[in-house]
């Protein structure tokens, strides 16, 4: 569909014509709705988002498992999206959600974003982790990787 | 180099191993530093993730003109890095940043993602315009796409 639109009607129309990759796929950003931080990136296919707008809760497409998930499935921490908007080109998709549960990030931490790259340093980067705490047990909550 | 890691690794070291994808890049989502509203989301492929890191501003690699461009140089709107991170699996970058000039959209606003998509509504999807006032004329501004 979006092929059959002009830059002008992609970029300043009413119609919502998500640009989906050669894998069926955009990129979708996840921010805290209270503290504005970056909680992960993923993907969505065309099913996870209207799945999204229907429910309000968030799916997306894991690319390596290939398969549609909901966030929360298996640890019960669900995002529910309280703003959805779509870039210039729609081609990426953000979403505001309030988290439920402790975090969203896999490893047991609130964001996925828990190291820093430091900059205007010569020589290796060395990461530094920030707000790297763990707020849960992956293992514990995770009954498969979510 | 990030093929030879361990997940333990990945994940939870200070090696910075970018995981770029089929075509050389990353995903970078850029923050204003001062609002934590998603300004856009663009690519990196190592060099624009190097000279990122040695300048403290924003490259990217623009897929539609396969080249390395420097947000702001043909526009002037350069995006100042406060902050760099790097998420859990390293196939995501986020920058906060310090956006100068009037905005790092290259339609004229201030944000890529001026349009709000309805949760919850049967129907077709109408897009709501939030934020999409132009700061400024990109046909003065941009003497190439930006």
């Amino acid at each position: 569909m979006s092929d059959t639109l002009s830059k002008q009607v992609l970029e300043e129309g009413r119609t919502l014509a998500p640009r989906y990759d050669a894998d069926g796929l955009v990129t979708c950003v996840v921010t805290d709705v209270w503290t504005g931080d970056v909680l992960m990136v993923a993907h969505m296919n065309a099913d996870a988002l209207q799945r999204t707008l229907e429910t309000g809760e968030a799916w997306y497409f894991s690319r390596s498992r290939r398969a549609l998930w909901k966030k929360g499935e298996s640890s019960g921490h669900v995002q529910r999206v309280k703003e959805m908007r779509v870039d210039c080109d729609q081609d990426a998709i953000w979403i505001k959600v309030e988290q439920m549960g402790p975090g969203a990030c896999h490893t047991g931490r609130r964001s996925c974003f828990y190291r820093a790259v430091p900059l205007h340093v010569p020589g290796p980067v060395i990461l530094e982790f920030r707000d790297g705490e763990r707020t849960f047990d992956p293992q514990a909550v995770y009954r498969k990787p979510d």
